[in-house]
């Protein structure tokens, strides 16, 4: 990353775009892959939304998250068929022109020299003007941003491998750090040491999410927050309380 | 299901409450889960959120999302810690009482009849005044809807098993349909194809979407639509154009 303002909290939305995770046709990964990679960058998610292919709808929602949150990350939309319809509709919901950025018509002019550069690859070159480029080693086609808003591919494979070129774009803050307790008994058993540790820990966030393994019922107690001191604190007491808990 | 009307239409939002979500700690499935249940069940999700676990937030949304689309679901956020909000905020969004639903206290205090019958325990039969039970027959703990918000649990395995209850509340509609055709070369090849049978079937949505496998490029075509009859016809549009596109 270019530059950190360690002190500085950054958030961010994301903004997934396509028909096919709302049919349940395609299982969405891009959600979990940006939240965890954003969040050793010093981001935190603060939303999700999951809209179709339209034109009003990604416009409407791009002009909200942006100036809602520092960053907006959109993904799915951006290759050469007719659904995809991402790159002009940012363009529309800045009120810019939607041209062929050069560079990237350059790049995908190269990429193709040895088949047709026919009008659905050239398309891939289109994006709103004054975007600049997030590089796509693998299918070369890129992605753009232009002020706050981060413009991604919608296929996992492809988009991991841009991360190394939008890390040098991004500026992140501080990391939220969390510590994770398992224990084996019901979350209803602890949420009223739990509950009491949140009222004196203000500054931190503390989450119980059960889970069932081998039909045992058990719960993950998650502790998090931007001081490791104040965690470790937190751990050592919720530790000390949880020994006096019987777990039948 | 009760009752179907065939020729309607309906539409619905999907709302995943939990910061385990957002911080990238879980991987959602839920959202795929009902997306492919509802479809099946003649209702399309038109739009998904995913937000924190945050009174404010979890009452803005239910008040838009409810009023935009036929139904509502929620998932997560029900359980029996601090943590736990959208029942409570899903009352202050309707602007009614948050107190004990009898019968949910009744099914609670039943299964707790050998283990202790807590506040925490307690509070999981607290809801929106007016509120319906949708079942539980795993962990007990009944979801409930009000109006045309449907509240359910997070942990994957509990949702999936209150569907039979979930599918006597709900009237679905007209089922949307689909066809995939999947072959191996690129998108860019058949994107031509592809719009202009967009442009002759403005009522199907045609969909293209890039897949990689053993290195090989490939797509998948998929057609869907409310009328079995036109996909046909389109599809046999279809193949009779791919016959003639060279694959390199």
């Amino acid at each position: 990353m270019p530059f950190n303002k360690k002190k500085k909290k950054y958030f961010a939305a994301l903004l997934i775009i396509g028909d096919e995770i709302l049919s349940g046709r395609t299982q969405d990964t891009n959600t979990n892959f940006l939240a965890n990679w954003l969040n050793e960058h010093g981001i935190q998610v603060r939303e999700v939304r999951v809209i179709p292919d339209l034109r009003h709808e990604i416009m409407k929602s791009i002009n909200y998250l942006r100036k809602k949150y520092d960053y907006l990350f959109t993904t799915g939309g951006i290759g050469p068929t007719h659904d995809d319809i991402t790159a002009e509709s940012v363009a529309k919901a800045f009120k810019v022109k939607y041209e062929y950025n050069k560079e990237a018509y350059k790049i995908l002019k190269d990429h193709y020299k040895n088949s047709y550069f026919n009008a659905a690859r050239k398309k891939m070159a289109k994006m709103p003007k004054g975007a600049g480029l997030i590089l796509n080693p693998s299918s070369s086609a890129p992605g753009f941003f232009i002020k706050n808003v981060y413009v991604l591919p919608g296929v996992p494979i492809i988009l991991k491998s841009m991360m190394h070129y939008l890390e040098q774009l991004i500026v992140g803050g501080q990391k939220k750090l969390s510590e994770n307790i398992k224990i084996d008994f019901p979350e209803s058993k602890v949420s009223k040491v739990f509950s009491n540790l949140q009222k004196k820990f203000k500054d931190l966030s503390l989450g119980s999410y059960p889970f069932f393994k081998s039909g045992k019922v058990g719960v993950s107690l998650v502790i998090s927050g931007y001081s490791s001191k104040r965690i470790f604190d937190c751990k050592k007491q919720l530790l000390l309380k949880l020994k006096k808990i019987k777990p039948h």
